[in-house]
Order: C-alpha cells, then structure tokens, then sequence
C-alpha cells in the first residue's frame, strides 16, 4: 500500500509472451516514483491454460507484495488483426480479474491515451515513451524491455488522467464516471479531496 | 469426477453477459449424458472487472460442484468485429485460467467444429445444434438458452473429436498433440488405451 497521500498504481501491458507490470506511486502534486517493474514471460511452446495460470501467479505476486490501490490495464482492440491479438486480450482479462477479485477499482486505456499522457503526444515512439518514463521517474538508464516501459506508462498514464478522483478516464471499464466515492480508496479520497478543493 | 470409463467434459461458451456452461459424461462407446448446464450471467452495468469476477466465480462453483476431467472452450476470432468480441475472449481466458489452475487440459474448438461435430454440418443452425443436442442426451427439451446449448455442443465435440486421447483437436491450445499420456486423466489414459485397441 502507498504512503499516505500518494496514489499507487499496478499499469500491466498485457500479452501472452511478455506481459509488462510496473508499480508507481503517484503524489498529490503528481511527481511519480518507481516501485516496482518487471515482465512476466511464458513461453509459446506451453498450453494457453498453462502460460494464463503463470501470467496469474506472476500478477498475484505483484499485488501481494506491492499492494497497488488501482490497476490500469492497456485497452486491446479488435481492429488490431495480429494474430497474438486474442491472447492479449485473454492476458488483459486475467488482469482485470485479479483487480476484480481484490475489491481493486480496475481502468483501461488506449495505447494513444497512454502516449498522449506521457508525452504530450499521442503518437509518440516506443523510445519517447521510454524516455519520458525514464525521466518522470528519475530513472537513470532507460526501462527495458518496451514492455516494461509500456506498463510504467500505463500507470502514470491513470493517476495523471484523473482516474483516481472517479471522473472521465476509465474507458470502457465502468469504474471511471461510473463508481462513486463509495468505492474510492482511502488514498484515491484524499486525492478526490484536494481536486475539490483546488477547483473552487 | 466421472465414474470410471467415463470422461467428464466442461464446455464454456464464453461471454461477459451470457456465458453458457454445460457438463457431460461420454462414455467409451460415446454415448453422453446430461449432468449440469447453466447460464453464468452478469449485468453490462457493472465494471469489467467485478463481470470477470462473477464469471471466474460462476464457473469455479461448476468446477468444484462436478469435477470434470478436461476443459473445452470455445475460440473466439478477432475477425469477429462484433463489439462483444473482446469481452468474450477476456471470458474464454477466464475458463482457460481456470482450467491452468487446477492442472486441467483444456481445448478449444471453433464454432463450425462444434457444429460439425454435433449435426455433421459445419454451417448448422442454432434450432439444429440444439436439437441435436436434445436427442444425444436423450432431454425432453431442447436446452436453452442458446448459449446452453453451444456449451453441451462443445463439451460432446470435445469428447467425440478424441481431445481425450490427446490426437488432433485441441486446436490453438497445445493440450491436443503437443500432451503425452503424462498428462492424462486416468479417464483419459483409458480412452486413450481403449483407442489403440481398436485402432490394431
């Protein structure tokens, strides 16, 4: 759990081969700091059942040990006919579970929602991503793989957008404009409290 | 658990506000016989992460309530533009999960397999599926909703296209050719052993 005050946020870019966590936890006045980041990785040759029940156990230690308030999870479309793109949407659903299972308030948000967040720029590279990241964070080398830079983005991507005081950003998951102060957190009232209190 | 000879199948007709779930026992002869079909459903209302847990919940009280042997489930495409097509595969990664968790092969089949399978036309209609699956195991009335009816259908595919004997149909899952007989059920091993029997 975050400090008091601060919001932290699981960010998972899902995929079936390498699915990117990153932990952040992020202040009232928005700067960001570095918890945790990894990926978890199954390999192909495994049984889909077997490779979703490692991306489970690998996203349940995540959650054990860092205990986020929200996870954010990045937006899979249809549109996009990769052939992966049924497993990443399957990755994204375990995701969404264990957030589900937790109590936890749940976001997803689009690859260019996240760019745009982090950037300024929607359509941002993978190494302006990183590089913002990096920098946001005070990081001293780069997050790698992408990845992982995705995850950190989605994270900071959600606490930065407002997800946190339960207006507007949590497309398509129910849990934006729709879940009142009754489900907030204690760390996401807080944060709800002082975005009252600065908008009078 | 099924009686012994018998192989006991779960098949999940994934989807977030309809997911059909139905239980069968095949015997060696391929006779099958009804033991559950449900409905799990949940309201559009809700956060996509509470639905997947009402799912997750839904079909692991089928799991623990009637033990089956081997999960099959049905494969969702991307080509599928419905709007619905990324909550269902997020839901057919939930039974797959499920299955992963307790050690269970699973499968997945495709719509026209299953029909094929169960009316041998692969372009069979719903009143057709259902009425097949009415008279395989010997109901009363034709299974409904729909989405009950697709689940039976997929668990009687499983069973009669030899998922069990790990040759062929386990399409996109790895459990079909990719399993040895190390990963049989002992229901499963028998199948498999009764199988090449009759193959010599």
């Amino acid at each position: 759990m975050a400090s008091s005050g601060n919001l932290r946020v699981l960010g998972v870019d899902p995929g079936l081969t390498r699915c990117g966590v990153g932990v952040v936890d992020v202040a009232r006045n928005r700067s960001a700091s570095l918890v945790h980041v990894g990926v978890v990785r199954t390999e192909p040759s495994m049984p889909i059942e077997q490779r979703l029940a490692a991306i489970a156990a690998g996203l349940r230690a995540v959650l054990d040990e860092h205990r986020p308030d929200v996870v954010a999870v990045e937006r899979v479309f249809a549109q996009n006919n990769r052939s992966t793109v049924m497993g990443t949407a399957q990755a994204s659903g375990i995701a969404l579970l264990l957030a589900g299972e937790r109590g936890l308030a749940a976001a997803t948000h689009t690859p260019s929602e996240v760019k745009a967040a982090v950037t300024g720029y929607g359509s941002a590279d993978k190494l302006q991503v990183q590089t913002m990241v990096a920098r946001v964070l005070r990081l001293d080398a780069l997050p790698q793989p992408a990845d992982a830079a995705d995850a950190l983005a989605l994270a900071l991507c959600h606490a930065w957008r407002g997800g946190l005081t339960g207006t507007g950003s949590a497309s398509g998951s129910g849990s934006g404009s729709g879940s009142g102060s009754g489900t907030l957190t204690p760390a996401q009232r807080a944060w709800a409290d002082a975005e009252r209190v600065t908008r009078r």
